[in-house]
């Protein structure tokens, strides 16, 4: 999450937009190059998200869809993990159930880039990625240098972002690179504290107003972007948060208000704000692969090999 | 089972058998294509028969070898999976424990082509085509629109069809597709109704007489061809006939009688049919590689994409 | 272990260390080929290395991560499962729990190339090629014909060999194909009948002196190769040997003993060995993809699609 400058991550978000709307091409600009994706907690969609990325640039892909049989849990050392990922991929895409499992790899003899594909608590910096990516799209004039201060955007979230790493990365993210477009921030949760020192400290460094609430109702007409993210896999359980937290189409949205979720879903999101203009979820779901697709084309350095189109080609 | 028309099974079949024969290659036809199979109860057998047939062709392949662990058990919607299944593939290969899962994935945002692996006690109709591919291969003189009646097949199988989706989908094809290479079909089964509406209304319009029975022995000796299905797995578990419902080197089958097997097997069928002409069931098996060609090369839209080796390429 | 001759299995050798050095590239060699990897025992590590070298020859992987849970498991018989294999890939990868699986799938009608992966306590012999690679790429003066007697090789090996198939198959690799540079074998173990019949013939045959102790710390001082393996995977559960038998930094090693080990490790063998001249263990990890990406080479028949620079590109 503090790796990348905004400059980096507005140059992705941007390279990703053109590959997701064909004006670039990179189809084989990872033909030589072996993805691994290590899941030592296993996630079918971000795993798939990730291997189709790669396929679409002409990777090879190897795949641990489920490391928790692997050696790795029977008690081998994560140093010895990163040797052997050496020997076998180029660029290794790595979650795992522990917060700390990230640092431990990187201080080892592994060589290849390293891609977090999510880590405990902690972060899920590609989800992130295209959440921002998406909400970005949408909302490309606040962008502006002399966007009026009265556009920029008022959020609400809903979870615990201190427990729900797809919430807990997208607010870090925001505070890190993207303060200028935000207004406020409401956290709307069960929980009375759901904020941790890393998020408080961003938010105060980025001077930007925050205010926890359990009220959904009272404040989310006020809301011009809402995360919805109330529901969130603890080791093998879901944790819901009461229906009270339900956004759907009864919930008495501003008329403009973007809803966001992570998917996959359960109650917490009706389906009946699918085919509405409140609907940026599925943006979200449609660009992540693009974003990963962006991502893998820069760790491997190839950047080099995208291909845009000549403008009389488009026409 | 209903989407395909006849000519277009045979259509299928003839390229399958040129690829199969080597008579045309179409070995980079699909190779910026990303093929998923998605298979929400486990099958080996399928799985890699589709994957197989996709690198064959060129495709890049992402796997959910065990879907049950996805999201989608743990309650995510069909419809959800839909908009997921579009970001990742081009093309979908689903198999689903569930009868209606199909049904329900088709109706929502799943735009990209879909492909049933086997759904429920439903269908499993590449299953059903690799069958009729073998079985019409072996006839071929049935086809003949001046073939003699008395020469058209007795067909027995053994199983429950309404339970057992292998059996159900080679007797709908062949009732709705090849009656004409027919004369009757005798059902043994240790269940006393072993058929279900659509199969009877398929075989009533196809003017195909049915005879239900639970005594194998008595009948074997008419039948041209027996398909032997009296093993399927049911849930996790596998349920098997009684001993007397076992075909092999004693049963007393017809000289020319064909058998078939849908395959793996366990003491059902008899490994000493093995290497006699009975035996049809390794050559469904060896066919099924290139029916699955055949269907993605066609779903894919990349018929134009087979060559054929010129006569004199052959000589 | 057998079937591989002396030669051979140097020619393999070159090849792996020319890849290794990049001295030569074989990346589209094995392009239309499909290898696949069928685990009925899981091993991360075996199967990403074969499908890692597999991919690195521009090969397509199919793959069975866990075939426990496949028809096999269920009860088919290997015979059944050989058929199926053929008509999936072109080289099978199997690894199986079972000693005599090998022997069994091969006297079938498996007619597609079988490379052991590993079966039962039986062999692993991609396992001892890769050991036998870094040790003698490591003593490249002993194969010299002229090397003096005292040179040779005083092996001690911590373990069972005959119920640990990592160290079974190097000993047995070394007694049939390189008895020449060993002077003699020490194998330490828990266990007072540590070999087996073939073991002991092979080492009878070649002349080669065998001690059998419990007793690590008295011989350790001696031994100039010591081979590590006193943890093994017996069905789901570790196996390991006492503290006594660990070898770390306060092992009385000599100055120039060289230490190997299979991984994964755990309490064996000490991480504070890793920065030290001892270490040969990372070698056997970091070979082993080459060995087998020569194995694929050969036995794939694509020897010829090896490309070597010429001497001015690498200048």
């Amino acid at each position: 999450m503090r790796e990348l400058t905004q400059p980096q991550l507005l140059a992705l978000f941007a390279l990703a937009s053109d590959l997701q709307s064909g004006r670039c091409r990179a189809v084989r600009a990872l033909e030589d190059v072996v993805v691994l994706t290590a899941f030592f907690e296993p996630s079918t969609r971000t795993r798939l998200s990730f291997e189709s990325a790669a396929h679409r640039l002409g990777a090879a892909v190897l795949s641990v869809p489920d490391g928790r049989v692997s050696s790795v849990r029977k008690g081998e050392s994560l140093a010895d993990t990163g040797v052997m990922l050496n020997s076998y991929a180029d660029i290794v895409v790595l979650r795992h159930p522990s917060d700390t499992a990230l640092d431990e790899i990187r201080n080892t003899r592994l060589t290849v880039p390293l891609i977090n594909g999510g880590n405990g608590c902690e972060e899920h910096p590609t989800q992130a990625m295209a959440d921002w990516y998406a909400l970005l799209k949408r909302c490309a004039h606040l962008h502006d240098a002399d966007a009026p201060p009265e556009q920029r955007i008022s959020l609400g979230v809903v979870g615990t972002p201190r427990r729900m790493r797809a919430l807990r990365s997208f607010l870090l993210m925001g505070a890190l690179h993207f303060p200028h477009i935000l207004r406020d921030v409401t956290v709307v949760s069960e929980d009375p504290r759901p904020l941790d020192a890393e998020l408080d400290n961003a938010f105060r460094d980025a001077l930007l107003p925050v205010r926890c609430t359990s009220d959904l109702r009272r404040h989310v007409g006020s809301f011009d972007v809402v995360y919805q993210n109330s529901l969130t896999l603890v080791g093998t359980e879901y944790e819901v948060f009461d229906a009270a937290f339900r956004i759907d189409g009864d919930t008495p949205l501003k008329p403009h208000a973007l809803v966001m979720h992570p998917l996959a879903r359960l109650g917490e999101l009706g389906a009946d704000l699918d085919d509405t203009p409140h609907n940026l979820y599925f943006s979200q779901a449609d660009g992540a692969v693009f974003i990963r697709q962006a991502l893998l084309l820069a760790v491997a350095g190839r950047l080099d090999r995208v291909r845009w189109h000549e403008p009389e080609e488009l026409g």
